[in-house]
């Protein structure tokens, strides 16, 4: 399978290459920067670009999207307005924009997380973006033409990012990025459509 | 309670403003046309002078917003944006920009709608926008100041709107809107916060 990968440099995108490329699949690396592809998944423009670099794949990957975090009092329309353009609507036109790049039977996997469903302060931005592009991929999952599925992935705050968002996340307990890949995987290589995988 | 309704001239918001006045609630109307107060929930000036000219209120209710609906295979990120701008933003905006003007214990409740739990052809970008707002609610609960609650109502098509909607909704099971009304007053009456009332 030729899959491509958008943040495939990042740690959830680097483990699902890893992953992929072990059982033999050609990867196709994309990123704002360092990898084999440059598209920013905020511009409609770039994605286009991407498409028509890389040709006809039988998958993409979504391992991308940034929201924005901060408190609910003090949020501006600006503020998520930043999850809109970062995590949202990218990753809607990515499947917009790619239906006619997939092969039949070809597949799309999209990014949400856990805080959709186990909230946590400051992170009202971000779970409207999650629950947004769960319920984008339960519908548009009716619609796939060619046998094409979509699913999503929804990973809990990461062991490898405890660092990062330990504050945020008073209480969790963070699981391996493998495991998030693993469920990347499931998408890709099996049968399944319109879910979201929650690796709680 | 002094209570704005957004959308109140609507088939929702009417029967939501005729079951709170009979509860000798004060409703003010708010809607493009038509109303006490007029108000554009897409723009946000719009909705600055709204809260402005209505001094402090005790509830909002949300009973407008439009999503765009068509076929997955021809839909434009320019289609979708209809969605994002029509009814995502704008109720977060109502509650972005509202919050200071609420009193102390009261409520904000915003609509989302069944398909993004059963979904139908062409309601991908509408499905999106419901899984979006459900989201922000449950998690903009935890944080809201002086025990302000919100909540959104998820209706199932409306017998009312059957005539309009019965090609769309082939199968369903169709609820009349007094039902929908009650749900509601559930939420700007009752106790709970981050609710999404199911009227399925
Ligand atoms: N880490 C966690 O604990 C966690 C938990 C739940 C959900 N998630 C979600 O999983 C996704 C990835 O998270 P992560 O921690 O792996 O992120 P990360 O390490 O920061 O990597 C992000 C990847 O996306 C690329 N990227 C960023 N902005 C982009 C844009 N506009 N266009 C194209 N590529 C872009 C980055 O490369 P460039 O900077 O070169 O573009 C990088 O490859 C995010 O949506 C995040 O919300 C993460
Ligand atoms: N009807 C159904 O079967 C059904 C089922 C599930 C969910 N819903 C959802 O429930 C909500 C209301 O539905 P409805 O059928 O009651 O709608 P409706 O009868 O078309 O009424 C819409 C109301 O919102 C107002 N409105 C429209 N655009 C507005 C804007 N930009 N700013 C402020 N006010 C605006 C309208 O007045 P003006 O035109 O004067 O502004 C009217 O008062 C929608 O979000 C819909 O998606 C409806």
């Amino acid at each position: 399978m030729k899959i491509l990968v958008v943040g495939a440099t990042g740690t959830i995108g680097k483990a699902i290459v890893s992953k992929l490329e072990q059982e033999q699949h050609t990867i196709i690396t994309a990123s704002r920067k360092e990898s084999d592809v440059t598209v920013d998944m905020t511009s409609v423009t770039s994605i286009q670009a991407m498409y028509e670099q890389v040709g006809k794949i039988d998958a993409l990957v979504v391992a991308a999207g940034s929201a924005y975090f901060g408190p609910l009092t003090t949020m501006t329309p600006e503020n998520n307005e930043q999850s809109i353009e970062g995590k949202l609507k990218g990753q809607m036109n990515l499947v917009l924009l790619g239906l006619e790049h997939l092969n039949d039977g070809g597949s799309f996997t999209l990014v949400t997380g856990i805080m959709m469903d186990d909230p946590i302060k400051e992170g009202a931005s971000a779970a409207m973006v999650n629950g947004g592009i769960r319920a984008f991929v339960k519908s548009a999952a009716i619609e796939m033409p060619r046998s094409i599925r979509i699913n999503s992935v929804s990973p809990n705050v990461l062991q490898e990012s405890w660092d990062k968002y330990s504050d945020f996340f008073v209480g969790f307990n963070p699981v391996p990025v493998e495991k998030v890949a693993q469920a990347f995987v499931k998408s890709v290589l099996g049968g399944q459509t319109g879910q979201n995988y929650e690796v709680y």
